[in-house]
């Protein structure tokens, strides 16, 4: 055996035992950390590797006891349907004339709004498709002032933090040109709020979870549909994305743990010395390939 | 020293220089699989513990060698804006009577359909908004039968994977009603296939990369936009996310690297003997809570 000067400790002599625990704590705290960033679609894909670039949407624990999976939807029988019969005059046209005249803004009036038109742009929103007929959305809609103030002091103070330490410095800058920063009247100014929650599970008749596949891209699709019927409606909004925010609006709207914060819409009309920035929109030719 | 019996091998003999050396291996290792699970968020916050809800929706790598940050977009005066005035007679309940008849459909007659709609649609779709005005869609068009042959040559062989091995039992089960299965007819009987690209980066005029944040949100929330246009213009159409296609899809139609499919709709009119699940939507009182 080689002689080295090493220190005759307890630990070296004893190694024999001393070296095989460590390694074991070592490989479990390791797995731990490794399963703890484990991603969902590794769960749910049994063979066949995915390319990363999609995901399932699902984190769904396989049950062994189960033999046959019922469906979340009823079965029934399909029903003849004709296509589109109840359309716009003036079809694409008319529509794009419509929403190209849609503007987002930050300053509105506090001119009253029936809240009738309210519910019924969320009618029209719910009439979006979703993965596997979940209508995963809940659409909370806030006209007291007391809620309004106590959103505001919620997402200001967030706000601050993340203009201040959270955000990339290019992405304030980015932000520049649209004149935002943390101080948000909108949120007391517009005369409604409206809370747009993803269900990220829902529930079975048992209480078991129901899957809610696709259910970030399905309420973004019903947010697009809402903003249509409040620009027919000649309403104004701004969807944004409070950073942070979701867990303590949630809680303040008493919402259950499967819904999350997507985005949140101030809607009425634009103040009498509303302004907003001189965007231009991509011509056509630089959104559309055709093949 | 305790006295075991164990082999004087050389890897006994010189566990001094060994261990060490698998130590370190060991630490490369797994420092490097852990780097690989990193969320983008962990590496876009610099202080401030974030809640795990929400998402910076960039991985940006910091760079120390520049001060200033410009915006992507021009710094321009802000303009005056009176709110929306063109908007549709009849108003939310008009609108919602148009998406209301709106219905996904899975069986398409081959009626020519003037390109200038689907055009027209698109430009609609191009007026959503997106987070700091990047406007990250990119909209293909497919008429080209080949090309849709090929489309559907792609998306069969991913879904009999998906459908025999790589979906969830619960999910197919839960698709059971929708009556939908691997073979995809549509993708060749539609006159158009419009496939819904995210840019999850652009370029800067100087070649960097272009942060878009939120590009998935911003982009659904186009593509429910585009929804309302097909309607509007008597068009039906479906919603689909072909699973793990993305990739194949994209080499297809020569999309670059900041391109990821969202949704591939087709679009047409209904056949003659196009059936529709009977589906019901949900009441607006499951859908808003009001504060």
């Amino acid at each position: 055996m080689i002689q080295i000067n090493i220190n005759q400790s307890l630990i070296v002599q004893h190694w024999e035992y001393i070296l095989p625990i460590f390694l074991v704590i070592l490989g479990v705290f390791y797995f731990k950390k490794l399963k703890a960033f484990k991603s969902p679609r590794e769960e749910n894909v049994k063979s066949n590797k995915l390319d990363g670039e999609e995901y399932v949407g699902a984190d769904y624990k396989d049950d062994e006891d189960i033999d046959e999976y019922t469906p979340a939807l009823e079965e029934s029988e399909h029903i003849p349907f004709k296509g589109a019969s109840i359309t716009l005059p003036g079809g694409a046209e008319a529509f794009y004339e419509i929403v190209n005249n849609r503007r987002s803004i930050r300053s509105f009036s506090n001119k009253t709004i029936p809240f009738e038109i309210i519910e019924t742009c969320i009618k029209a929103a719910g009439t979006s498709p979703s993965g596997a007929h979940t209508e995963p959305w809940t659409f909370c809609v806030i006209s007291d002032p007391s809620i309004k103030t106590q959103v505001r002091e919620i997402i200001e103070a967030e706000e601050y933090l993340n203009y201040t330490q959270r955000m990339h410095r290019q992405w304030t800058a980015d932000l520049k040109p649209l004149h935002t920063d943390h101080i948000k009247e909108y949120l007391t100014e517009a005369p409604y709020l409206i809370l747009i929650f993803k269900q990220i599970y829902g529930f079975k008749p048992n209480g078991g979870r129901k899957q809610h596949y696709y259910n970030e891209i399905s309420v973004s699709i019903a947010t697009g549909i809402l903003l249509c019927a409040l620009q027919a409606a000649g309403l104004s909004s701004l969807v944004t994305t409070p950073l942070n925010c979701g867990p303590a609006l949630r809680n303040l709207l008493n919402r259950p743990q499967n819904e999350k914060l997507l985005v949140l819409l101030p809607v009425g009309y634009a103040s009498e010395d509303c302004k907003v920035p001189n965007l231009k929109r991509k011509p056509v030719e630089d959104i559309l390939v055709t093949y």
